[in-house]
């Protein structure tokens, strides 16, 4: 028979076991933070009816979207009618809006679910990829004290996955639109435009924006142009940022609105115990130029901000007015989570460190014992533990060796001799070091060496 | 603008917050015993190389796949490249042939992904569904014994979420060729039509099977035939089963070693721990007519058999003969996930009882008190609880139903007097009862309560 080459689809990941157990390790960890301030979980179908998915017509996305469609439909000349996730956004409103009568609202809900996007496969740009969202949904109204939450959340679970220094920041699209129109961008071309230059400050620096500033679509003079720049110098204290925002004359309502929210942002997350070396107030943010309508995240490693920001997202006015009539405000952040994860493995900053999560591994030292080592096996799993029996009669070396190769941290030897004493021999094999005792006392052993514990 | 009903494709199933939580410890509960027995974590991506999953031409499968193509791509005019899983089996022996020279043998691998099948949808036919499954993998060989570990497993899994009354049916391919081969059935054809009608013994009866093997198909006469039903008759002890067997004189090679394969099995699993109730040595289970070669298993309700099979697998020689030259034998098991949690859902076995996890809900009785209300959260957090702040500035009834609807079992009530005298309240939701303590005990007092446990 013809060989077919066994291969992934371009632009997919998929990990041997050490990488998949740390990458469960990662997303648990993700979740748990989200569970600790209230979310809770929703799955949608990975596929979505084409219309309720694409209520918006053409554009780049669409582009990008995954058509679905059985052998036999297609056999028949139908039209696809199905279509793939491409983010969880989209998912979340049709859901929200189907269910608004079933949920509660507040309603906090996490999704932790691939999504897919037909691109191109390039370095970084993958077609299948997980995305690790929270979204907090009113109905009506939500309070903006929610968005000081989330900043909370990215903290804990950046620290909780071991991350070295990085920085949320935090801005507010109407400050920002109030600051333009205070420097007198009055017409949404001319903010947008300026918009665009802005966020590219971080990148490109303060001259290369400045000179962009000053061409006819922006169209600012050079001394407004220094004196935007000059208050959206981000090595400041958040205090001065917004000390200096405070101090300004003339200040547009928009301006004075978006100042207050950040200012309410800023001390709400200090109070929700963030440290302040890890909350940027960064007024050159912008995220997006549709979406967001208030408090909008991005976060940087501090010392690798080439790799972009790993978790961002923001405030908008109302999240499902394609589905339902319903004003359903809502903020949330997204992390994208293969990404990172194979970012961090990348540089040493997550490590996967074990095959398996076995416990011990019962060595077959006598075919015949068999039905002594299940037994044995199956009171250790009583016990909480991870066992598995090596079922084949192989050299004990060569069962030695697999148990080294997957990282499991004791084996029990027990051939008929230390049957008929009724002992085993405990080796622990990350040590090579190895003692005997009584078969009896072998689970509590096993507990006071912490196996099993979480 | 007009607004699109917000609906799902049909045959697709997405749980509301309580029965996705109760989903979630479902599938827990599974992974956690699969882990137990030294099982490791595998995902594939949703959708292989159409060329790569469909290495078979044609047949019933084919015409179920889902086919997968971007929008960019179709509208070029190309054929789509893609295809989605329809089983997790193939995706496994392209994972194993892939990476054959990474992986650690016998590789036990578990998956606990959704399926794709382009089915018309009817009731208990999902178009994607979750399937758990566990295949222990061998190179060149797989000793017998891992045959046994599977029922144990399936054992433990059931028992752990509560299923009533449950048998694991156990039966072996050689075994049951044999016998057909004993009782003069001694080509393909008249074998596997005998199969056909053994396979429904235990839905249509012993009469109406008995009518079928004397057709021509099979050909069988009225003695041979009541001879054959007579040993397949399963209500009898294990014992009983295994020991007429024995007795039967001039026994095909082929039955010999069935028996022989049958009695370890059965051994290993009593060894296991696996009470004898909880198993049927089942001549009659026949688990599909190509694919397994040695021992099969199926699962049933004792109470509640029309629900079919809802854990079934078996041996087979070779897993992955379209991608290698290498010879992998295994033996693997699958769960329904998503249809039998349904199922049991709708029978009461599980419950969904809480819509969160969350531990406690912290009042907002002054909306100037957000920043008392934010610490207080964070600090609990830090203790381990599940905490949420009622960040809208509600009044106090909606907040507690809020908390009741989400299954919150306690509240903490702190207003401007409280935060004077240094106390708060602590609300039992549960019991609607209440006490008054100071802030600096609430974190003792609410682990002394249980609270934020595993």
């Amino acid at each position: 028979m013809a060989l077919t080459t066994p291969r992934l689809p371009p632009g997919t990941v998929e990990w041997l076991p050490k990488e998949q157990l740390a990458f469960q390790k990662f997303l648990r960890t993700i979740q748990n933070t989200y569970e600790s301030f209230g979310f809770v979980p929703v799955e949608t179908p990975v596929f979505e009816l084409k219309d309720v998915l694409l209520t918006k017509e053409g554009g780049e996305t669409e582009k990008q979207v995954y058509l679905v469609q059985s052998t036999g439909g297609r056999a028949q000349g139908h039209e696809p009618d199905l279509a793939m996730r491409f983010d969880l956004t989209v998912p979340l409103a049709r859901y929200v809006a189907q269910h608004e009568h079933e949920l509660n609202f507040p309603f906090r809900r996490y999704q932790m679910q691939k999504v897919y996007r037909g691109e191109r496969p390039q370095r970084g740009r993958e077609r299948e990829f997980y995305q690790c969202d929270i979204d907090v949904i009113g109905k009506d109204e939500l309070a903006l004290g929610y968005d000081a939450e989330l900043p909370a959340i990215i903290y804990r679970i950046f620290t909780a996955l071991g991350l070295p220094r990085f920085q949320i920041q935090i801005n507010n699209r109407k400050l920002l639109k109030g600051l333009l129109e205070k420097f007198g961008l009055d017409t949404p071309e001319r903010q947008t435009a300026a918009l665009h230059e802005i966020d590219r400050l971080d990148k490109i620096g303060a001259e290369k924006v400045k000179a962009a500033l000053l061409e006819p679509e922006v169209g600012l003079t050079e001394d407004t142009a220094i004196a935007l720049l000059q208050l959206m110098n981000s090595v400041r204290s958040n205090e001065e940022t917004l000390g200096s925002l405070a101090g300004l004359n003339n200040a547009p309502a928009l301006l004075t609105e978006g100042l207050g929210e950040l200012r309410k942002v800023y001390d709400g997350v200090r109070a929700l115990g963030v440290p302040d070396e890890a909350v940027r107030l960064n007024l050159s943010t912008v995220r997006g130029l549709d979406y967001y309508t208030g408090t909008v995240y991005e976060t940087l490693l501090v010392d690798d901000p080439a790799l972009g920001s790993i978790c961002s997202g923001g405030r908008y006015e109302n999240l499902a007015g394609h589905y339902t009539k319903s004003k359903l405000p809502g903020v949330g952040i997204s992390i994208g989570a293969t990404r990172l994860f194979g970012q961090l493995l990348e540089r040493g900053i997550i490590k996967a460190e074990r095959a398996s999560r076995t416990d011990v591994l019962i060595v077959q030292l006598d075919t015949a014992l068999l039905p002594d080592y299940f037994a044995l096996a199956s009171e250790l799993r009583s016990a909480g533990l991870n066992v598995e029996v090596y079922v084949d009669a192989h050299k004990m070396g060569k069962q030695l060796k697999y148990a080294d190769r997957a990282g499991i941290p004791y084996a029990v030897i027990m051939g008929s001799d230390e049957k008929a004493k009724g002992t085993i021999t405990l080796k622990h094999l990350l040590k090579t070091e190895q003692e005997e005792l009584p078969l009896s006392q072998l689970t509590a052993r096993l507990q006071a060496l912490g196996v099993g514990l979480p």
